[in-house]
């Protein structure tokens, strides 16, 4: 007799030993209290200060997208009611499809129930649509793109991370008429670095490759109008597909592709992901325009960011905790063992309540456990104080080394230099 | 050199070129007047009757779920900021789950984005944690199902559609220790269908199988409390995992599993679909929570929507319709040919005001296409009137049968007897 409820409890059980079992934190955030939240604890109700929200802007606490989101609750009902064939296309969706294109200046976009939806189906649905596809894609996509690779059931072949020598290696061992797509993210989430965009678009154009670029992490944040680092360098047409999400910056939930018209309507017409499931409800759709066309035009939310990230960094840096160079909003301060990531963790919650989840593997690699920072304009100058002070506490609490010279630093180049 | 863009194009035509492409209708719901809504066709704006909503009982426009969503949102937000692990665990969110578990007696319950995503991550972790699991399908499964049948990865068979037999043939086939997951549905969306539930369970018993049932189109519409079939059937003990959502008659958006601690501890810990996502909003969250909490305890809506179905397929059969007996909410009147289907559903748009949407392949086989009626509470006795008297005109006018013998039921026989 097989014991099913053994197999699970002995996958549980593994993940304890491993100590990558994870707890989940109990939060309410505050509409208007951001970045501040109840942590509903073992013991009770605390008071705590998020330090780890992709709500990177705040925009999920701005009145308009509230506003917004409830008005049209009020007005359209609390769902969708049906998939997006059979009744569940509501006015707001049509209105935030046509948002999105504006904002990537695309012909067309299409949205998803989440922004991992919108990889895994449309990556799959992209690459099935063309005959004997190759995908190249890069080594550290998050998991949406590589189960959407899996999923296309073609060839692939991986680039090491953001190098475009090995990139053209590859482009160029293909035979020429056959069709290849280039997989890959603008801003990495976890190592806060970012992709030579223009150069993968020069690659692209030489060896007649299509494009498909994830900005899940920097739409909202980057442009002149927030349509990412694409629009802030200046290659946005270059791109064929440009990926992202509504549930980071924009601060609410969903995911979309823009591009083309025929590639818009091939993946609408043929992504079992996009078809065979409810549309997000008007009142979402509502909260998403609300949030896109504002930061379309302010460039307050964007300023305060990078105010609050420039001054964390300073602030860190300054006490001498080992924070990984990055030239975006994405914070990480390394820890490089799993038990003591979490010990850190707990230690920052329970003993000075602030609110870091521990990044360990499988997120990131193992050796390369982190906390991982992601100031919001809302973070002002006293939080970021008490947030380097409290970390400095920790780290001499748990004996971890304080000083520029963290060794993961090293051992990450000699990683990457292997291949890892 | 290879032409992109042709490739999505030529999809596109193709789909012309079998009358299978497909325009979404744009509507704009009332709430507080469903099923009244606003199309939004090229030439302008019009009201038309919703005939094809799954928000099944009318849940979403209920004044205690829009209510519940517009509190959450003020309070705490438009969205979760994050994945589960990182801060996205929202305190309604983990009550929802207290609440699903709740719900159908089980010791938990997780939640995911979408139903999709929970079958899809869902079936494929659960096989993937079991060694050499054998899974089990009903041939008529959801595409969901079928693709996270597919992600697991492992041995499958396909049973015939709820043929018991067929199913005890394979799982007496397989050795007695290996594991076996049996993957179906309780009521089928297309034919309106219910499978044999206890039967099933007797089976699974004999021969050690774990069950895995899917109750999307059942929960909050059977049993007393609306936990669905297996709860009508008194079986709900006896299945091992039950997959359900939030998006139809409980009118909001989201998925979800119930079962043992262990088993969905460890999907919550290993399922990639359920990890590298933002969570649900806590809006989303609470508006379910005051769905199904509502549910639980009012059957006004249950008896509603079973008057106004028994009152539909009454003047339908009347009326010499081809309605496709069923024992549950959905009412199919068969066309079967996609161009027809479409046509008529066109006639009923322009020239009726009612809404259906016409269902083509993929999602019915080939053949089998038809409109899928889905009475409410809030579809009256002038509405059902209304209904069949236009489709009796578009039937006229369309030159399709009326009468009792559609020749539909026959093939379809044939089809299933010969194992399709
Ligand atoms: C690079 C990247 N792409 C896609 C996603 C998925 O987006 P969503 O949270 O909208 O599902 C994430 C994280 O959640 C991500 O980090
Ligand atoms: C049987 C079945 N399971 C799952 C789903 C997916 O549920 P959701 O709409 O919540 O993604 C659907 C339809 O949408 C369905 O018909």
């Amino acid at each position: 007799m097989f014991d099913y409820n053994e197999s699970f409890q002995s996958a549980i059980a593994a993940l304890k030993r491993e100590r990558r079992y994870r707890t989940f934190a109990d939060l309410e955030r505050k509409a208007g209290q951001f970045p501040h939240a109840l942590w509903n604890s073992p013991g009770g109700a605390r008071n705590v200060v998020v330090w780890c929200s992709n709500d990177y802007l705040g925009m999920g606490q701005h009145p308009k997208v509230i506003e917004a989101m409830c008005t049209a609750a009020r007005t359209m009902g609390a769902g969708a009611g049906g998939t997006r064939n059979i009744s569940g296309t509501n006015r707001a969706l049509v209105q935030l499809e046509a948002e999105l294109a504006d904002l990537h200046n695309k012909e067309a976009a299409l949205v998803f129930t989440s922004g991992y939806v919108s990889n895994h189906t449309g990556i799959a649905t992209i690459a099935r649509l063309l005959p004997d596809c190759l995908i190249l894609s890069d080594a550290l996509n998050h998991n949406s793109m590589i189960e959407g690779v899996r999923a296309a059931g073609c060839a692939r072949q991986i680039w090491r991370h953001n190098d475009l020598e090995h990139l053209e290696e590859l482009l160029s061992r293909a035979a020429p008429g056959r069709p290849k797509l280039i997989v890959f993210e603008s801003v990495y989430s976890m190592d806060g670095d970012v992709a030579p965009l223009k150069a993968i678009c020069d690659l692209a154009q030489r060896y007649n490759a299509m494009t498909y670029l994830d900005e899940v992490h920097a739409v909202g944040m980057y442009g002149p109008r927030g349509a990412g680092i694409a629009e802030r360098d200046g290659v946005m047409a270059r791109i064929d597909v440009i990926e992202g999400t509504l549930a980071k910056a924009f601060g609410t939930l969903g995911g979309y592709i823009a591009g083309s018209s025929a590639v818009v309507d091939a993946v609408r017409s043929h992504a079992p992901g996009f078809i065979f499931t409810t549309a997000l409800p008007p009142a979402v759709a509502a909260a998403a325009i609300a949030s896109i066309a504002h930061l379309k035009v302010s460039d307050v939310e964007r300023m305060g960011q990078r105010a609050a990230v420039a001054a964390t960094k300073a602030a860190l840096r300054g006490a001498g905790l080992p924070v990984l160079a990055t030239e975006t909003h994405i914070v990480p301060v390394m820890v490089g063992d799993p038990a003591l990531c979490k010990q850190a963790s707990d230690l920052l919650l329970e003993r000075h309540g602030i609110y870091i989840q521990p990044i360990n593997y499988p997120t990131v690699a193992r050796g390369t456990e982190r906390l991982r920072i992601t100031p919001t304009p809302a973070h002002d100058v006293r939080l970021i104080q008490q947030l380097a002070d409290a970390l400095v506490s920790v780290w001499q609490g748990l004996d971890l080394p304080l000083g520029r010279d963290y060794r993961y630093v090293e051992r990450r180049a000699q990683m990457l230099a292997a291949g890892g």
